[in-house]
């Protein structure tokens, strides 16, 4: 697909993509040998019958290959009192550094992909049948193969609750992450900063976030470890 | 795609389904002389870099036509406090029996097509690059070419709340929209019966709907006009 996003980005106000609604999921693939799993927002039925389901994922994301190997993945719907450890493990890390399954309650599916269980309401297993690019992610449509109902009275974390409540920001893989310092650079010269996380490590970067550190809200944690926005260090 | 659901479907719990989220939303495409719009759930962005979004459509829908003719679709993010009838009026009604612009509130965006403004918070405007069948539906996905805010404070309508707050059913042409019936009759003979609305004449059938009209909850209401379920004639 060929883009003319630039010729459009006049006319694209990236606040009313925020008014688009989306879960929060946990994706697996892979085997027991060799698994991964990632934050998505995008998991959707595509069609009735038979049910299908799409995803998308990062051409970055190490999980990408474990799909096209595999064949199938798996989605963890999470519950809404799902802690930001749990988002920050598994969205703002990439499995080629590390481990995510280290400690994790992790099951082994129908289809042999990893499903994650923690803070799981629901699981579903899909069969890819097609996959699509479609510019910075590639996405995943497939047949279901199996779901399953953990918690029937809970409700699922949505992107706008985690938004809103953990004062969550997109992962740079997610298909909705906005680089809006592309968008400002064309009005004229921005300074960004980075500031780091004094406890865990994590690097705040303004440009890649698209947001000044200093806009952020007073109560804004670091979304790896929870250490207080104050702490940060400027570098 | 071939499909093996059948094969799969005792694996398959379909209520684990209800807790994928998803926003509500009206989709137009046309022009000024001929234009539709349907209630669509399925609503969601694809990629980050160009933003890139996708939709379903249900094959029998008169607006997938205009789409695939006019290439290109609108999106009208409703406000959480979107009546049904609204949704009745886009939603359970087709564009091929009546003209659902009439007494609506419509603009006309930048690619031509309808805009829906009733009940909007924010809309976007999308040009089609590929088409994917995915068995009952269609998948659009395009770039997107206009996005704007209209109400930066309101909070869209989710299927959930739709659902919880409005007791309300998917259509039949929702890719979310489950056929029970078809996997119940394999397990024995079922009676289904009908009942009619005798305000607006809307017939909820238990076959489509995969639920027995007595099992509905009291205070479900017509999806058309909001009459009491205790009206409601069997047929």
């Amino acid at each position: 697909m060929s883009s003319d996003w630039l010729k459009y980005s006049d006319m694209i106000q990236y606040e009313a993509l925020y008014k688009i609604s989306y879960g929060l999921y946990i994706v697996g693939s892979g085997t027991k040998e060799q698994g991964n799993a990632y934050i998505s927002n995008t998991v959707f039925q595509v069609s009735s019958d038979p049910p299908r389901f799409a995803t998308c994922c990062s051409k970055d994301n190490h999980t990408i290959d474990l799909i096209q190997s595999s064949g199938h993945f798996s989605v963890s719907v999470l519950d809404e009192d799902t802690g930001k450890e749990l988002i920050g493990a598994f969205g703002y890390k990439s499995g080629k550094d590390a481990n995510k399954f280290d400690g994790m309650d992790v099951s082994y599916g129908h289809t042999g992909v990893p499903v994650v269980q923690n803070n799981a309401i629901a699981f579903l297993e899909v069969r890819v049948e097609e996959t699509i690019d479609v510019g910075s992610h590639l996405m995943f449509i497939g047949e279901l193969v199996r779901a399953e109902l953990l918690d029937a009275e809970a409700d699922p974390l949505t992107y706008l609750h985690y938004r809103k409540t953990k004062k969550g920001v997109a992962p740079k893989n997610a298909p909705t992450y906005i680089d809006r310092s592309k968008l400002e650079k064309k009005s004229g010269a921005t300074e960004y900063a980075q500031y780091k996380c004094p406890t865990c490590g994590y690097i705040y970067d303004e440009e890649k976030e698209g947001v000044k550190f200093d806009e952020l809200p007073d109560d804004w944690e670091c979304p790896i470890c929870g250490e207080k926005k104050s702490e940060f260090m400027k570098l």
